[in-house]
């Protein structure tokens, strides 16, 4: 979702890459942002306003990560509503 | 891997399986299996013999499966080694 994000997006402040990925906390997501930098996937810039900008953006490494992530997303996008529903009635009739 | 195993060889026995799967314990390919087959994307077939014998193999929503997760493994096949080579040096900076 990150990589999707700034694939999108190019270069994003860190308020604006958490607001665009709901559900994740900050803890997580600076978490995970350490990672990809770690791995030279993302970038981060710090503008030195008053108070300091945080920018991230995708290596050219992150940016070949985008396309076999979308492809892995569409087919969970695709597939994971009848996969969800058929959970939830199993789970029914382990839970009466 | 499981998923690509059974792509490339249709039905498979429980031990061929594992054998397949290296560093898989028993325990984790049973569970992954398992979960697979909640999910039907994997069957499991029994057949009567003594001692019985379990076959699985991908249903045709598993076998839709391959293509991306091929799409991810490639990616990182070409691109975990040059990651792993930067974990590693950054891993004797951090602990000399």
């Amino acid at each position: 979702m990150i990589v999707k994000t700034l694939a999108e997006s190019g270069e994003l402040r860190y308020a604006d890459l958490k607001r665009r990925t709901p559900g994740v906390s900050a803890k997580m997501l600076t978490q995970t942002l350490r990672g990809l930098e770690e791995d030279q996937l993302v970038t981060r810039r710090v503008e030195p306003s008053i108070p300091p900008a945080v920018y991230y953006a995708l290596t050219p490494l992150g940016l070949t990560l985008d396309e076999p992530l979308a492809a892995l997303r569409e087919w969970a996008e695709t597939h994971m509503p009848e996969i969800d529903a058929r959970r939830s009635r199993a789970g029914r009739l382990r839970n009466p």
